[in-house]
Parts: structure tokens; C-alpha cells; sequence
């Protein structure tokens, strides 16, 4: 046995996981644990991320410049005016790390050799101290560690480490994973206690050398995420013009924050790390600390798409309740980083609500920002689109993908590969273990085969979720003893019924859905979800959408776009009957909607006035049909919303009372 | 007589005045034509701004070593690290063009000396060709127009030449004016036809140039100032990252736009300069295209404040109805700015909507965004401040007027000397006089002396305006021929009556009031404006305050600050009786509301649900004082809006019909 096949083993344990703690009762799903067919709505994205995706990023890469960044720092010729932003590396990595895990998942000559090649590229332009970045620290480029604020050295440094530790966990040592431990050796030299003191201004490496600690049994690289944790918050790093401490989270210690503030991305990354530290340290307060702010976050700062970030200024968190649709700013990757702080928070503490997010934050916001082709991407994702372009924008012009239409790339372009990564690993979301309670946590058409303690329990799941609630578990094999099959039910399954193997239907609350016994090939579970349209009122705290209602369906939110106006007049007027039936349509819904005419505003006026127009007669109702958000902008350009205006809420207040 | 005595007798005709059209029948109010009491709401400002502002945005400049980067200039050692940003020189131009304006309301000798060393120093540091610039061209620092995007060399030198004009108006040439001219000969030389065919990111310089132009008989003047509007919106100026060509109004030409877009304070600027050259060359298509996209802009995008900017991000317009109150930007420069567009729309149309929309916003922008001893400043003006901060930020600390505190200086501090030098010159936009119609636009308690085609017409002012709407003009003096009386009847002012010498009130319309006779000494003109609070209803259009009401009293925009609720709960589920009456208080308003409580959120969950908590009964009625907007923020920490939701809409609909 070699010394590659001996760790390939001896990790394979705990580490075919994004997220594998060391500590704590309840391990996540590994690579091929479950494995959703490719006509189910995951399982066919996750092709297309493998067929389309990795490629397409490459070819982009390869295009702008931004792999050859890399050859000309080994070739020794960087200039400063290379191409791209100071974070560009970190795409390669992101790519690397999707890589790893598809690899895993479903092995390919074709990607291994790609995967192979760019590895190459990065080994090359290692420096023999473990450093690598093609923006700073060679000849002709600024010194390294010059711009701890904005040079996002070591975020870029975490993504690599990040995507040695998947390649780790999945196959073992190679040079990728030689690369990233040598980097992580540096960065725990140069950050030590007594060395440099500092942090980066984009926290990343926090989690990326937790989870290599816990996949390596290295402490030292824990120890180091630790004091990155603990350094952030006091005002160690140098404050740009316009850009205040708050943006780096370093205003307010970690442990002392109340919320989520300042850039979404960097304050979900900074969580997601600060909970591998609190686990594997198995330092309690700062846990509950974390849960706490996810509370506080997910409660008052996040959009019913499970999108966070209010604000395209600073790309950030707004204050609580600050959640306009139009101006949503919802970045994709603030959506992957919301995924992996409630993931871990997960397998901390075993809670539900923190699958209901992810699980809405998949369907809303991962769905909807990366295009049916696999090759177009939504940066922001907003929940309202008030103006129409006068013309479809072709996506190669339109690199900031704005106006309703994905675009192929970005001039930051770090969300195609954020999504990619995060496809390739996304079926380990789909299940967990605590001892003998094997939870399933999304659903999909698949198959589980998964290890109980050595024991493998092999499941059919048959479902065609989320366009039908109904979901089958069959048995293929079990082990030989009583386990418990733990189902989730959303918490906005009212009426969800569930049935053990021979029983009958009865009532199962939201929450966990317990099924124990000595499970026998054959036996089969069936829950069923109730994915009937519903309405959804925001709190009245939230002024942008007072007045209005949303529709869901299952998981999915449902919008209403300009299209499907059957008077072809557009959005403006109109008003949907909040006391009306609503009924299934496809995977959306029928509403019954009026609409009023737009009031004249005297010509130079401010539209504020002490009266209405007489032109706002309501029409004749109308039935407008809803489709799922996740396939809004498909069409010619076109208005969009969320949030519908309603004719007659119950007595005047923006909610019903039940 | 001396060349200085000449000159300043031949400009005094038409030059006296920010603005001065060579066409056109109409010319606004000059220096000392109309004098408001020092106890009258504007004549307070005024004062307060020669006695306190000046002093303060001096000292500060001083203190941040921007006065000292002219004399680094002079002395040839600045560095590229020079003390504030590319703009800082403006900041000094906008003081000198305040207290030009000043000197010739209220000479000083005090005010006297501190301009002539101000003029000494900025003096200093022209160079022989008449460039003038403290951040780019002169050893140490980037070249001379190196930055077009960014760089705002063209808006510094457009500021100096606009204090030029100012002081060749009211006083004639001295030393600052010489300094202007040789820069504005300059620019003309560089920037003309054949030679740098370019623009600067930032207007300015347009208005500047062609009010040169007119004030010195130099046509080449308002040719440079032409070709500078005709090259804008043809991509001319290098993008930056992140930053779209309609930031700089660079993406459609001036005549082909049909709304303002992007920095809202550039294309504010750029329509004013825009206006100049239009009615100095006789383009009546420019004009109307300009007028179009005002009436546009005011129509869809500007506050029931009169601010425009409905973006934090690129401090920038919004599309049409996208108008939130929390988010609302509503710079106090683009306050500034659109009084600056609108005056010239004004005096070349005659239309009262113009006027209207400016007291709108001197009101609501200018009186809020000066705290009332002059010393300190709001750069943005929200109309909603959600979230109280903890505890008062000292205003020394809080450096960018956030979070309901106006701040003494910003770190981009363009805000302060611009009301300063609107303040110093605001008595001229009181009125204006076509033949023999004199137009009285402002209303203030104070005398009036204007010239009627070389005879006096002197009138005593006499009203409480705002805090009441009665307006009695005395005639001191007349000229011995008919003459007409022009007053400005708010759009708002329903039921307004006005009463002839020795005749009984009756009804006048809203626009103008015309009283043409042949006016004797004792003659009193009376217009009764009635100032009662009133509902306004926003236009169903306008998502981000759908569901809500503000009220206004005369021209003054109310606000609710927590403070005033009497239950001391904060402002969260209050909600007004849109069918109760409104009562005065003070110079405020008494509303009837109740309040609801907040929902339960089930824990961890987001905020949008089936169902509203039963907790949420409503409350007694109460009583509910409002202030004036411009008011607000004066007490400790507490949150505030304007638009308050309403409890009864009378069919469920956003306005009720009449």
C-alpha cells in the first residue's frame, strides 16, 4: 500500500464532505451517499454544471487572461497591469474545487486532464515558501500583504485550500493538495501569534483551514482559523475612503455582534469559518453567539427567497427590515455563503429551520441565478424588475447582468464558479448521520446508499419534489438492527401527512418526521408534502412591500411576469384579490387579479397629491398565472415582480388575521 | 474714472445675479433687489451662513490642509499624497463665490479680508498658462488632465470661474476674477475644436463657461461651453470599473436622453449648463428636450421632498417610480443642483411649476440638510430613518451624517459650501421681471427694490410664510405708468384668494396672480394661502411607499419623529386614519392613529408567513404631533418618516378618490 492509497483510506472516514467536524454527534452526507437521477430538478442542474459549466468558466478564464496570470508569475513577467481584479485567482480555485468534487462524484478522463492541467498552472507559480498569487509579491507587483484591507491575498489562498481539502477528502493526496498544504504552512507562519497580526479584508481562509485542520488531524491549522476569528472585529485593518470598518466586519469582535452587517459575502463567510472554530474548539458561546446572529440575520434581514444583502452600495446587508424587492441586491454568492454558515450551524445543533433555509435559498436563489444552459448567471437577484429594456441585451454585452437577462460572465466574476463548486457538492446536503438516525434532509428522485456506523442502508427515493410533494422511500437494503429514518418537513407544510411502512396516512408536524424500526428490503415511507399555492404576507415592518402579498408553492416563490398579463398592459395597476382561491398551474399558480388605471400626474409635478386621477376604475377581474422565480427572465425582456399589490386586504392592515 | 469703476458699471445691468440670460425676455432677481428681515425664515439662514458657515468651512479646510495644498502648489513641493480628495479646490472656489455674493448683500470688512487672502493663496498657484489645480500637473503629482473620468480638473476650474462671475457681477475685476478668466482662456485654448476633444467626468464647467460668457460680452465663452455639452453622451470618457458611462451622463447625447440618469449632481449640473447654452445660441430644440426630461424627472423620479437621487450606489438617480424613503440619497448637492436647473428653465419658459418645485425642495432639502447653526450638515437626506442609533455620535466623529445626526464636515465634503454660496445668492431667486411684470416668486417678510426698466419699484413684504400663509405686499414706491404684480400661487395652494388695493379677497388660481395697475404708494396687494396640513397620497406607481400617506402644510413636507408618539413605543405599527381630519400644531400637524403590535416571526425563520400573530389588535386611537421635515434630527437619537402607513384606505386601494 502506498502512502496515497493509506491517507486515501484513513480520510475517507470523515472527509468526502464539504464540511466534516471532528467533534459533535452528526456527520453530513459524503460524496455518493445520495445520488439524484438526472432528470430530477437537481440532479439535471448538477449534469449541466458538469457538461457545461466547468468549461465554459474556463474557456472565460483562458480568454480574459486570468489563467495566464498564473504562467507569468512562473515564467517570472507579471506586471502589474495584469488582467483582472486582485481576486481572480480565486476563481481557478473555486473551478478546482467543483472539479474535485464532480471527480468524485462521477469520474471523467476528460475533466480529470483539465483538472490536471490547471493544477499544473497553479504549482508552477508557487513560490518555494508556500506563497501563491499572481497580484501581488513578485517582481513588477506590489509587495505581499501591501493591502490586507482589499488585496484578498489569503482569500484567494482559502479557496485553494478549500478545493485541496475537497480533493483530499475525495481521492487522497496529489499536487493540488501538496500546493494547498504548503500554502496553508505559509499563511500559519506568516500569521502566527507574534508575526504578522493582521487579517484579510474577505474572510475565507477561516473556513478553509478549519476544515483542512479537521480533514488532515492538523490542530495547528484550527488554531490559526481561531485567531483569524478572533483578530476580526477591532479595527485592525486599514479603513478605505467610503468604505467603513462594518464592510470587513471589523468594527464589532465576532463574539459581540448582534447581527449580520456590512458585505453579505464576507459576513457569511466569516460565520460559516467562525462555526468550525466554535466546534472544533468546542467553545459553546461562541456557537450560541453565532446562532444567535443567524437568528437575528434570517429573521429580519433576508428576503423570502433566501437571499440576503439589501444593498448594491458596499454589496451589503441593509438594517433589519430593510428588504426592498427592486433593489435586492441578493448576490448569488452571498446565497452559496448563506448555505454554508446554516449547513454547519446544522450539524451543530440538528435543527430543522436551518435546512428549511438552505433548502428555500436553493430553489430561489442558487435555481435562479444560473441559466437552464448552465453558461448564464445572475450576479444580483433582485425580486422586482420595474423597467423593461427596450430590447433583449445580448449577454455578452451585458457583463453585469442587469436588466432581467443572465449573462455569461462578469467583470467580478466570482458567482459562475461559486455555483459550480457548490452544484458539484450539492447532493452531500441531501442527507446526515448521528448514530444510528439517518435524517434526509432535500428531496429528489434518487438513490442513498449510506454508511450507519459500517452498516450500508441503501434507499429508492421516488419523487418529483418540488413539482409534487409526494415522497416515496423504499428500502433496498437495511442493516440489521433498528434505525431511524428522520424525515424533514418544511415548516410550510401545513397538513403534511406521512405513512410508515403498511400504516396509514396520519398528520406529521414541521419539523422532524421520525420513522424507527428494523427497516426491511421493501419497506417503503411515504411523506407528502402539501404543495398547494399559498399566500405569504411580509411583516408589516417591512415598508418596501407593504400592501402586497408574494405566492409560494412548495419551496418555491412564485413571481408574475409582464408576459402573462392576459391584457398584455403590463405590471403597473395591477392588483391581486387577497381573499381569492388560488390554484395550481403547472409548477406556478392562477391568481385572480383587477387592475386600476394609473393615475394622471399633472405635467411637472411630484407624483404626490391630494387626490386620484378619475381614470382608476378597476377592471374586470382577470386570472394572471405565476411561474416559479427560479425561471423568471427566459422570455424577451420583460417586467417582473415578487411582491403583488393587493385590492383588498382583509380590513386594511397588511396581513389577514387568522 | 478707473477701468475697475467702468467695468463695474456696465456689468452691473445684467450681471448682478447668478444667473443672467442675454436672450430671452425675463431676467431673475438681482443682489439687493430683494431683502429678506433677518427674523424671516430664510433671512435667519442667511444670516446664520455670513456669520457661522463661512468661518466654519474655512477653518475646516484649514484644519484638513486643503487652503494649504495651494500654497504647496506655489511653492512647488505637493506630492501625489496631498491632503483630500481630486475636488478639494472646489470647496474653496464654492466659499469664494458664497462670500462674493455676501460681500455685495452686506459688505464686510472682515468677510473682506478673509476673501482677499482666500483669492491670494488660490492666486499663488495658477500657472502662467492660467491652469489651476492642486492634484494633477505640477511636479510630484499625475499630469494634467491625465483622469478625464475622475479626475473633476474641469469642475474645479468651472467652480472658480463661477466665483469669478459672481464677483465681476456684484463688484467687477479684481484679482479673483483675473485668476478665472486666465483659467477659463485656458480651457478654452486646450479643449477647443482640433485640440483635447474631450470632456470632464464631472460637469460644471458648462454652467461656468457660459455664464462667463454672459457676463463678460465673450461669446467664445459659450461657444467652449457648447462644444462641452454637444460631445457629452458619446463615450468619450474611459469607463471605470464598476462604474457604467451613465454615471457621467457619457452613454446618450444630451438632446437624445429622455430622463436624467446616473450621479444624480452631474447630469443636475450638466441640465443647467445645458439650459445656458441652449438659450445663449437660441436652440429651441435643446430647450425643449430639456424641459422634457425635467418634466420627466420630476414626474418619476424626485421626492415629495423636491430630492433627487434615489441611490446610495453611484450616488445616482433611480429608474422611474423607484423612490424609497430610507434609501432615498437625495444629496444636498442635487438639492442645490436641480434649484440651479430649475431657475433656468424658469427664466427661459416663465412657467410657475419651475418655482414651485424649487421652494419644494429650499424647503425640504436646503433648510434639512443646514442644521441651525450653520456648523453642521446632512449629505444625504432620507425621508425615514428606521433604527435609532444606541447613542448620539458625536458629530466630530460622525463623518458622514449618518444615522440622523448632521455632521460638521464629510470626508467628501462638497455639501457644505454649496449652500453656502445658495444661501449667500438665495434672495435673488425671489423674484424676476419681464417688461413690466415683476414676478414675486419666494415669499419672506422684507423689503423689495427692483429695477423696472430704469425706474424703482419698492415694496414692503410683510407675512409668516411658511408658519402662515397670508402675504401682504405694500407698495413704498412705483413708477408713474401701469405695471403688473406677478405672484406665485402654489400648485398645492387650493382655495387661495388674493385681494386687490382696496378690493376684496377672491378666489386666484393656482400658477400666477396677476395685478397690473398703475401702483401708487400705500397700495396693499394680500394673497391668503391656505396652509392647513394635508394628506398626500403617493402614486400607486411608487412601490417602496405603497400602503402609506404623507402630510404637507404649505410648502413644507411633515414628519413623524418618535419622539412624539405619546405611548413612547417608537414607530413601528403606527398607523394613521387617512378619514380623520388634520389639525395645525405649531408649524406641524396634529394626525389620529393607532397602533398594531408587531407580529410574532416564529424563531429563525424569515418574515414572511400564512399568518398574522393575534397580538396584533389595534390600539385606542391617539393624537400624534408631526414637525417639519427640515426640522427633524435635532433631538436626540430617534427614528423618523414621512410616509406613514395608514390604517383605513377608504376602498383598500393606495389614494382615495375624489
Amino acid at each position: 500500500m502506498t502512502t496515497t492509497d493509506r491517507s486515501r483510506r484513513s480520510l475517507a472516514a470523515h472527509g468526502a464532505s464539504p464540511v466534516s467536524p471532528t467533534r459533535g454527534p452528526r456527520r453530513g452526507g459524503r460524496v455518493g451517499e445520495v445520488r439524484w437521477d438526472a432528470e430530477s430538478f437537481w440532479g439535471a442542474r448538477i449534469l449541466t454544471n458538469a457538461q457545461a459549466t466547468f468549461d465554459h468558466c474556463i474557456a472565460w478564464m483562458d480568454r480574459l487572461g486570468w489563467l495566464e496570470n498564473f504562467d507569468r508569475v512562473a515564467r517570472g513577467d507579471v506586471t502589474v497591469d495584469r488582467p483582472g481584479w486582485q481576486f481572480s485567482d480565486s476563481e481557478v480555485y473555486k473551478l478546482l474545487e467543483g472539479m474535485a468534487w464532480e471527480l468524485a462524484r462521477c469520474p471523467d478522463d476528460a475533466l480529470q486532464a483539465t483538472y490536471e492541467a490547471l493544477v499544473g498552472r497553479v504549482e508552477a507559480a508557487q513560490d518555494a515558501d508556500g506563497y501563491v498569487g499572481t497580484a501581488f509579491g513578485h517582481a513588477g507587483l506590489p509587495e505581499r500583504y501591501s493591502d490586507m484591507s482589499m488585496g484578498h491575498e489569503l482569500y484567494n489562498m482559502g479557496h485553494l485550500i478549500q478545493a485541496g481539502v475537497a480533493r483530499l477528502g475525495t481521492f487522497g493526496e496529489d499536487r493540488l493538495t501538496e500546493v494547498a498544504r504548503r500554502a496553508a504552512d505559509h499563511i500559519c507562519r506568516e500569521f502566527a501569534e507574534g508575526s504578522r497580526e493582521t487579517l484579510c479584508g474577505h474572510p475565507e481562509i477561516e473556513a478553509a483551514l478549519a476544515e483542512l485542520g479537521r480533514v488532515t488531524g492538523q490542530p495547528r491549522y484550527i488554531e490559526q482559523a481561531r485567531l483569524f476569528v478572533e483578530r476580526r472585529g477591532r479595527g485592525t485593518l486599514p479603513v478605505r475612503p467610503l468604505l467603513a470598518a462594518d464592510y470587513f466586519q471589523d468594527d464589532v469582535p465576532v463574539r459581540e455582534a448582534k447581527a449580520l452587517r456590512g458585505h453579505a459575502v464576507r459576513a457569511l463567510y466569516l460565520s460559516a469559518g467562525a462555526v468550525d472554530v466554535a466546534v472544533e474548539t468546542e467553545d459553546a458561546e461562541l456557537l450560541e453567539v453565532l446562532q444567535s446572529q443567524w437568528v437575528h440575520t434570517v429573521e429580519r434581514r433576508t428576503y423570502i427567497t433566501g437571499g440576503m444583502g439589501s444593498r448594491h452600495q458596499d454589496e451589503g446587508f441593509g438594517e433589519d427590515w430593510e428588504l426592498p424587492p427592486d433593489r435586492a441586491y441578493c448576490e448569488t454568492c452571498a446565497g452559496v455563503a448563506s448555505v454554508m454558515f446554516a449547513w454547519r450551524l446544522y450539524l451543530a445543533t440538528g435543527q430543522a429551520r436551518h435546512i428549511d433555509l438552505i433548502e428555500r435559498t436553493l430553489f430561489n436563489v442558487i435555481a435562479t441565478a444560473q441559466g437552464a444552459d448552465g453558461r448564464s448567471f445572475f450576479y444580483a437577484n433582485p425580486l422586482q424588475l420595474r423597467t423593461a429594456p427596450e430590447e433583449a441585451v445580448s449577454a455578452e454585452v451585458n457583463m453585469r447582468a442587469e436588466g432581467g437577462a443572465r449573462a455569461p460572465w462578469f467583470d467580478v466574476s466570482c458567482c459562475p464558479t461559486n455555483v459550480a463548486r457548490t452544484l458539484a457538492s450539492l447532493e452531500t446536503y441531501a442527507c446526515a448521520v448521528k448514530g444510528d438516525v439517518v435524517s434526509l434532509l432535500l428531496y429528489g428522485a434518487g438513490t442513498a446508499t449510506i454508511d450507519v456506523d459500517g452498516d450500508p442502508l441503501e434507499l429508492r427515493l421516488d419523487t418529483r419534489y418540488p413539482d409534487d410533494g409526494t415522497i416515496t422511500v423504499t428500502v433496498v437494503e437495511a442493516p440489521s438492527r433498528p434505525i431511524t429514518l428522520r424525515l424533514r418537513v418544511p415548516q410550510w407544510a401545513a397538513g403534511a401527512t406521512g405513512a410508515e411502512p403498511g400504516g396509514e396516512p396520519h398528520p406529521v408536524e414541521a419539523g422532524w418526521w421520525d420513522v424507527r424500526r428494523d427497516f426491511a428490503p421493501g419497506d417503503r415511507v411515504e411523506l407528502v408534502l402539501p404543495i398547494e399555492p399559498r399566500l405569504s404576507w411580509p411583516d408589516p415592518r417591512i415598508d418596501a412591500v407593504r400592501g402586497t402579498v408574494a405566492v409560494e408553492r412548495g419551496p418555491l416563490v412564485l413571481c408574475l411576469e409582464s408576459h402573462d398579463a392576459p391584457d398584455g398592459a403590463g405590471l403597473d395597476g395591477l392588483q391581486i384579490d387577497g381573499a381569492a382561491m388560488l390554484q395550481s398551474h403547472g409548477d406556478g399558480a392562477v391568481v385572480h387579479a383587477t387592475r386600476i388605471g394609473d393615475p394622471e400626474v399633472p405635467v411637472g409635478r411630484v407624483p404626490f397629491s391630494g387626490s386620484l386621477s378619475p381614470s382608476s376604475e378597476s377592471s374586470a377581474p382577470m386570472s394572471v398565472p405565476l411561474i416559479p422565480y427560479h425561471r423568471w427572465a427566459q422570455r424577451e425582456p420583460g417586467t417582473m415582480r415578487v411582491f403583488i399589490p393587493v385590492a383588498h386586504p382583509s380590513d386594511g392592515r397588511s396581513m389577514p388575521i387568522t
